[in-house]
Order: C-alpha cells, then sequence, then structure tokens
C-alpha cells in the first residue's frame, strides 16, 4: 500500500512534502530572530545560495549563510528586537525539486516618537517595517529532507527584481 | 482505491482541496502587485464579484476584475512598490463550495520621513500599512479547479462590516 | 483500510491534524476581533492559561480567557480598529500533543497624522503596528478537537522571552 509507484503513494507523499516544506518556511522567521546557525547550515544545500539583490551583501555555502547569523551585525539587530514575519506562501513541487514564493516583513521597534496606547494592549512606540520582500526558494528533495539550493530575496519597491519573482507563483495562469 | 465513494478518497481529496485553496489564495498577493490580469480572469467565475465595500469602486465579471489590475491608477500603485500581504487564512471546504477568511495588509514604501538603520539590514524609510482589510472569498469547484464567486473585503477600522465578515472563521463555534 | 494501526491511516491522521491545527489558529485573529468568548471557552481546555508575560495581565481558565474579550477594554479596543494578524505558524504535532510556534502582529488604526493617498487605494493614515509578539501553543488532543492548554507569548523587542519561545521552532535542528 506504500508502493511510491501506485496513485495513492505519490498522492499522500505529495501532500506530505507541502507540508513539510511549511513548516520549513516557517521555521526560517525564528531562525533569523535567534541567530541559529544550526538551522541555516541544515536547510541551505552544501552550495547554497542566499542572493539579496545589489543593494545588500549575499552569501555562498551553507556554513558562510549561517555565520551570518551569528556576524556581530545580525547579533545587534536581534539585541534590538529584530522581527521576520512570512506570510502564506505559494508551494508548487515537481518532483524532487520544488519552488516557493513568499513574502516577509522584517520589523523592528520603534527607537523614538510618541508611545500610543491601545484599550487592554498596553502602551508602545510600535514597530517599523524596514523592508517588505518577495522570496524565491528553490528546494531539492535529499535523503534528510528538502533543502535550500537558493534563496533569491528582492526589495518590492517598485522595480522588476520583485516582480519577476512574484511571477513564480502564477505559473499556471500565464 | 480512488473510487470517490470510500472514505479515504473522500479524505484525501479534502485535504487536496485544502492545499489547493491555500495556493490560489496565495497567488493573490503576486497577481495583484505584478497587474496579472491572467490570473483573475482564471480564477473568478465568469460572473464573479469583488466588492470593496462603500468607500471604493468594485468590480463585476473576471473581465472587468482583471482589467482593474491593468489600469493606469493600479499600475501607478505598482510602479510606488505596492505589496499585499496575507497571512494565514482559515478555510472551509464543504463539498463542491468552499469559504475562506482571510486578513491582507496593503502595504507601500513610506515617501517621506527619515531612513532608520538597522544593522545588518541597510537603511530603509520604512513602508506604511494603507490598509488592513478582512476578505471573505465564496468559492466554487469547478472542471479546472476552484473559482471565486464573489470576494468581499472590508477595512478593519471599528466598523460592523469586517466583523460580519471575520465571524464566518468562527462558525463552528456560534 | 481505515485501522488506526495501519500506517496509511496513521500519515492521514497526521496530516488532518495538520489541517485542523492550521485551522485552529486562522480562527484566534477572528475571535480577538469580534470579541467571541464562545471561541475561547471552546478552544482552551478548561484549566487552559494565557500567559502574556510580566508586562501585561494574563487570564487562566477558558471561561476567564473568553471573559476578558468581553472586558469595556477589550471591546473600547475592537471599536477601534483592532486587527490581529498572523503568519505561517510552525506545527509539530506527537500523538496526542502539539505544539505551535507562530508570530502575531497587533495593529490599530492610526488616530492622527497625515493621510497618505495611494493610486486605486484610496488615501488613509494607516496602521501603527502595536506588538509584535511570539506565540507558543501547546495543544492537547481531546475528543471534540484540539484544544489549547497553554498559550504564551512574549514581545518580540530584544529580550530572551521571545527567543525562547521562537526556538521551539527549531528543535530538530538543534
Amino acid at each position: 500500500m506504500t508502493d511510491p509507484g501506485t496513485s495513492l503513494e505519490r498522492r499522500l507523499r505529495a501532500i506530505e512534502d507541502r507540508l513539510q516544506i511549511y513548516n520549513l518556511i516557517a521555521s526560517h522567521p525564528p531562525s533569523a530572530d535567534t541567530g541559529a546557525a544550526a538551522y541555516a547550515e541544515a536547510v541551505y544545500s552544501e552550495d547554497g545560495v542566499f542572493d539579496r539583490g545589489a543593494d545588500l551583501p549575499g552569501w555562498s555555502g551553507n556554513k558562510g549563510i549561517g555565520a551570518n547569523l551569528q556576524s556581530p551585525g545580525h547579533q545587534a539587530a536581534i539585541a534590538g528586537g529584530l522581527a521576520h514575519f512570512t506570510g502564506l506562501p505559494h508551494v508548487t513541487v515537481d518532483g524532487d525539486m520544488a519552488v516557493v514564493i513568499s513574502y516577509l516583513q522584517i520589523l523592528a521597534p520603534k527607537k523614538s516618537g510618541e508611545a500610543v496606547e491601545v484599550p487592554n494592549h498596553g502602551a508602545s512606540r510600535g514597530y517599523h517595517i524596514h523592508r517588505v520582500v518577495a522570496n524565491r526558494w528553490d528546494l531539492v528533495r535529499a535523503p534528510s529532507g528538502w533543502k535550500i539550493k537558493r534563496r533569491t530575496s528582492r526589495l518590492v519597491d517598485g522595480s522588476e527584481g520583485s516582480r519577476e519573482i512574484l511571477r513564480g507563483a502564477l505559473a499556471e495562469y500565464a
């Protein structure tokens, strides 16, 4: 009944792939906001790439991507209240490859300005949405689970880079 | 084993419906932020309706809804960095109909104000959350997949319209 | 074919658990923003706890948690346009227990400041992100579905509390 050749097994596996990938993507913000190098080393392939575009540095290799999370700059961002926030991603699985298109907000508590009171929810200066980025995650199936081969992220600011990424979620409608 | 009458087939299909609907909802922000009329034409039924309430225009028909994405106003918003951001939706499938309740943020880069530096993440004026809306998506099953019969969206601003929509996610607890 | 001892039944049930939990988490923002005490009474166990940390009051018992949603303070927040916004959660099911790690934004319309015009999307003063919190939901399986035994939420502000919660999504990478 679990012969990979059966339609039933194929359907179940496709579903389980989707759910594994949802958890992989949901783990990213916690890893970024705690500086978890072990996550990056485990989920990126050895030659994995994280490409943030021309305006920010990128990294190659799972160890380099993990090391960035331990850098003084990233640790300072965490100490300041860095928060990554991801919405519902679009996921396409095709055999041993998968593509995820997701939006991500990068937030930080405001350091100045007046505190606002919301009844039953205390007072707060609130948060600054520092960046809104479109992400494309190219995944490959490995014996230990799905691995990130390449993450490409681009700021949503009216330039073409983010739109090119976002169209990856619309391939079936082209 | 895939006789639709069996409990197994019914369960698998219910799961696959959920996952198809998640991708349909996850495709919406990319379609809005790239002006993809083809998406709107494909996913709305021919007589589909997009109702934004009294304060903003609405549209009828999949072609009209798609055409709006190509309008000069919408294209200007895209050129300015328009970003739609959707959270985890609540999905209820009932045979050949489904109801989705979701929150959506509509964001745009700030055009003025001081840039803020976040370590390891560059400097940015940040984003303005222009609207936060509650959405109800009434879906019907068609031979080519789930179609949107009606999308109703209301601003979350203390008025009753959004609360009426949101209660759609709480029907089983009423 | 639905003998709980079979591998097939176990896999299907694990998938259905995930999807039920996604809907449980997706129902939370609508319940908070409509003041739906019935939701809280139904989804928290009788001895359930909602712990918001030292800076804000917490509650014990499903009835107490529900009653808070009906309090004058919470009702005033709703009248002012309170919006909860949750991203993609990380979910781990282990038999009759489950752990969910999620981010949540608590938003409110700005009461002052200049309105901004976004083409095709009207004018708005926009929203204030009042709080960004990390949540841990400890769930238990009950005959009527998954119940919340404990919800722990901590502000993401650079302090250790939120990081401790977020690491719950990274256990498999530790």
